[in-house]
């Protein structure tokens, strides 16, 4: 029974382990600023999405595995017995990182067994899905993470001195300008497959007449931006971004060091100089916009970047666009927890389009609605112009 | 010469000190949050205004009238000789406030003067337009910075006890809910008079099929909503305001208090019982989520309340939207200090429409954008619900 | 009856109207840091001493001046009605000036009247000692905080032009050492008149040889300290107090300002140039203890200043020792909230010995105990050395 | 050559390594608060302290093990490259554990080779000598941090669950007062071993009469303390001490938690029943001054502690004392980076007495001062009450 969805899970499963296969035990553990879980929490975390939402309702024979991992894997796990322990997930040593791999093969032992020998319903089979999709979007925050915790290692080691991602990042295609015409145009998802419900529900929007880069802005432009004190001249900064410039001391994108006379860029084969060619990466909306702003352009909306998505080549990063985090006319929660999984979000935060070199394969389309707030910078972010 | 003009002139400068007249000398002192300035403050920065952007540049004769006034009532004054002093609004014991008023009678001679006897072409025109809409700004925010220094004194003094705004709060309207059809409609200013750089430019955009209330959310409804545990229930609020709720224990709008077993609200005249008519006053922007998410409803966004505008009374509350502060499609800054109007704060922040019982008499359009961040509840907010 | 206690309430009451009478009405009202407090809530909480400790529990028909003053004058007041309000002093624009004045003349009526018309027995007269030296000791602080106050401002407002303290600052005397034998000394306050409970018992103590300077360190001194390093090489310092000094980056006492290539120095009559003469004021503990380290000497212990003080001049500066602030041996807390005084402070503050230019006259002791945490530098302190 | 040294020194590696032996890789990263630091760091650390003061500058052929060490396990290492990496120990994976024992092993190699064939002068044998009584003080800072760390996890696990120590911490001693005639007495360490050197120099004080107790302060006296109010009566506690209590809840020592109705402890072996008969452990300078103030008693002295040790065991916990962290009569700071040991510290710290049950070996002295802030519990503290 059900061996796609067996085989899909078993291949999805295998990669979270695959991305994490170069680590030492000690990277696993360490939380450097709230944003970036260590490792073994991610492994853990998508592990228990599979115990409490399909194995612990819907296995019959199910034994839980460990009745405290609910409050460890969790996103809020703040009490134990009568006393309340506050801590973070980068103090936790336990359980080990062999305890989470030991979770891990039983789950999918169970999943597996469950899989094979049960009829599943759609609902259910949804609920599979989304976590498959959940345990996809674990495997972006995995690389991401990673790169924080051994980029901000003051030994800078190298993730792995060998490693290419699927997708390359540097751009050889000519720049072009894509005009759009103005007009009612619909976005939001519709069709078959899976998508999360914040894609939902396709609609109408009107667009007045755009025209979007084909190519995202490059290292080469963004040096242009810093050579040109772009990061000193407050005009073109929100207020919010000239606040958060000063007081962090920005001068650069994430994993850029000035050393010895040369800009150098944390990659996961370890330091090494900026590539002019490749499109910049690791900068905030306050950056991107700010940009924009020295361009004499502006971030293109989502529906903007949506409709003119089959003109371009995406994928490459995380683009910011210019549009809040809001819900689309229709969309509805969940009703349970399932629920709580992108609307309660909906507030202070920017939509990203299209997709990054760290997205699994299988994991994009031109509807998702990534989202992060201003300051962030240690996604795989990039830009892209509009005017 | 510039008859209308000085009348205006006259009129507005003159309505600040007025609403400032019940006050004790001590009253213009405090600032006893960040966002709420001294009265002498507001009555300083928008005389500043005139003598920054008018006198100086344009009056050919004018001598200013205190060279260390820049720094005092200018948004950013950190430096004084060779040593940075840090300071706040609220430590600043002179001005006086006969000193403050001093120099608001100098710079009301100075500008009477000057449109007395200059010709004035459009662009300064323009600019001194602003700086009267500016200092009708400065009125709200006098009424509830005032509000929020005496309301938050444990003597809980009343400002005036017949204290009376034109406008009455209380609504006797039976609610109705109003039907709008989908299809493309326009929004943002034209026409002939002022408006704010964020009011433009008009443009076109699609709205669904929708509903909106009448009438604004009463207390009587909000008291259901607390009665009904919507201060302890998660569900109903984004997971920001969830956390600010928790932080911060709140459990009423502002102003409201619980005293031997009654609701009382701080008033310009002082405590008083909940008028459980009055549309509901001070909450936030997560509060008026949460009650529109108890309701089932939601709030409607920008372009559906100034669509739907002519077919309700409205200006009593500034009415939370459900759309975040961003760019009209087309926006540009103006160049120049006047163009850090607006523009930078176009981030992280929600739009408000209407106007409120403070609100000037004059001073609100249906296309007006009011913006504060989501947690914000000192100033005369309330909820309308659309669907 | 009492006449001499009469006069003397008279006379120091009397004497914290007359500190405040440069004020202009704003002065009154704001608090810039935390350990700065208004002068109008000194004048009313010193007020509210004597209606708490004498008028309410001894004065048979006293009538209370207002019921909410408690919340307002205490030291810690947060509660009213059924709901908590959180503000600070500097927050409270109410009760006004005046009104503090009229609170003060009723006291005063109350107290005079009490005075002239009650046989007062030992402890009773104890108690309103104890609330003279009270006010004494915030007339100290009303000197310290206008400072603060005014010199904080940007405008560097005079607090009178003309202002001159009756003890001169200034020292002409030629610099000794003093030597002091080793051997058993009695510490600690003994004999008839007032002393706070801080100074008993009466105890000995066993000193090793040492000597002490007949003068206090000088601008002059302190300024080659600046010169040659002081602030820029940790190793004069305790980490704290290095931590303090980048923190904050300090390169001065308070009030030292270097404008157009010269050291002013904010005083009472507005900014003057530094007079290298006299003795340096404003310093923290941790500048004291670096310039002494710098200087290869130390600060005297409290037993140290005490034994050796009849042998030179002191009162112009709280001189900074090197004794921590803790209970004499057999010291005990007095019961009731008089007992809360002093003991519970008594851990994480260093110990001042002297008197300053600010000091009322009659308020000095060779055996008493002044207290300040080690990053204070707003109080009228200064340097002696001990070796 | 150095036989003895050699001995000593391996001897003393060797015990750091063994104290680590029952944890897991991941316990050797965490740093759950700033006071606790990773075990890896610790036996990183003590082995950069002969890499720096032994090895580098008099062993004439040594080769550095990493030159970008310093940065890592040096007390501040806040800069590389051209810039300025901000990080905490608790992020730093790398180096690995085995990197780190490689580090021991090569240093301990290097070691040992050294004193076998090197002729060592009084002042260098001083230093290393200091190396190893540095190397101790991390041993026991060992066992409080890894305490904490394995207690702060919400899986309470076990360090090893047969873990006892050399030293039984229950006391089944009859409980005396002992009295200590006043008298000239001399204190701080003199004789011919190591002694730290704040415990210099040897010095007279004078002490009255008073008594000490001659066993520790037990759970079931602290028991009583909780169940009498002592949490939640303010007259007991320092003011600081009593903000302490509300700010962060406290009530109950370290480690103890209310579990369905009884006391649990976390100890070593995991959670177990309070023991009514073990002296009170991880208490604050705050809860040991509260509880003697409770008890009508009050803390010794350090010198009332030193004089009357001879006439009680000690050594199961580091006793609080009354006495504030200040330099000895006649101290001085040694010369380099050795003299930043102790004396920078001295200011806001309190005086520990004793020594504990995680105290190595050899390590005790009744001289030896320990010190901490007021609030830290971490420690395997205790109280003794005098009169």
């Amino acid at each position: 029974m059900n061996n796609d969805l067996l085989h899909q899970y078993k291949r999805i499963r295998l990669q979270s382990e695959r991305i994490c296969s170069p680590l030492g035990n000690e990277d696993y553990v360490v939380q450097p600023i709230v944003d970036v879980s260590p490792p073994k929490w991610h492994l853990g975390h998508t592990t228990w999405f599979f115990e409490t939402f399909i194995l612990k309702p819907f296995a019959s024979d199910y034994r839980e595995f460990d009745n405290q991992y609910n409050f460890v894997f969790n996103s809020y796990y703040e009490t134990v017995g009568a006393r309340v322990i506050r801590t973070d997930r980068g103090n936790l040593s336990r359980p080990s990182v062999s305890e989470v791999f030991r979770y891990r093969k039983y789950i999918d032992e169970q999943m597996e067994h469950f899989l094979s020998n049960t009829s599943i319903d759609e609902p259910l089979r949804g609920t599979i899905i989304l976590g498959l999709h959940h345990e996809q979007q674990h495997q972006e925050l995995l690389y991401t993470d990673i790169k924080y915790i051994l980029g901000h290692n003051p030994l800078f080691p190298a993730y792995s001195v060998d490693h290419e991602f699927t997708k390359p990042a540097t751009n050889n295609e000519t720049p072009k300008v894509i005009p759009i015409p103005a007009g009612i145009y619909e976005i939001g998802f519709k069709g078959d497959g899976f998508c999360f419900d914040n894609e939902c529900g396709c609609h109408k929007v009107y667009l007045d007449d755009y025209t979007i880069t084909s190519t995202l802005a490059s290292n080469r432009e963004y040096l242009d931006f810093i050579h040109d004190g772009g990061y000193r001249d407050f005009r073109y900064w929100h207020a919010e971004g000239w606040d958060w410039v000063k007081t962090n001391k920005v001068n650069a994108p994430l994993y850029w060091h000035f050393i010895d006379g040369a800009w150098m860029y944390y990659t996961f084969k370890g330091l090494k100089h900026i590539d002019l060619n490749e499109p910049v990466c690791h900068v905030s909306f306050y950056e991107a916009s700010a940009f924009a702003s020295w361009k004499g352009k502006r971030l293109p909306t989502e529906a903007e970047w949506e409709i003119a998505s089959p003109n371009f080549d995406w994928g490459q990063r995380w683009e910011w666009t210019g549009s809040a985090y809001l819900p689309y006319p229709g969309f509805k929660k969940a009703a349970g927890a399932i629920g709580e999984y992108n609307g309660k979000f909906m507030v202070n935060q920017m939509v990203l389009r299209g997709a990054s070199v760290a997205t699994p394969d299988g994991h994009s389309r031109n509807t998702y609605r990534n989202f992060f707030h201003a300051p962030h910078q240690w996604q795989f972010t990039g830009i892209r112009l509009a005017e």
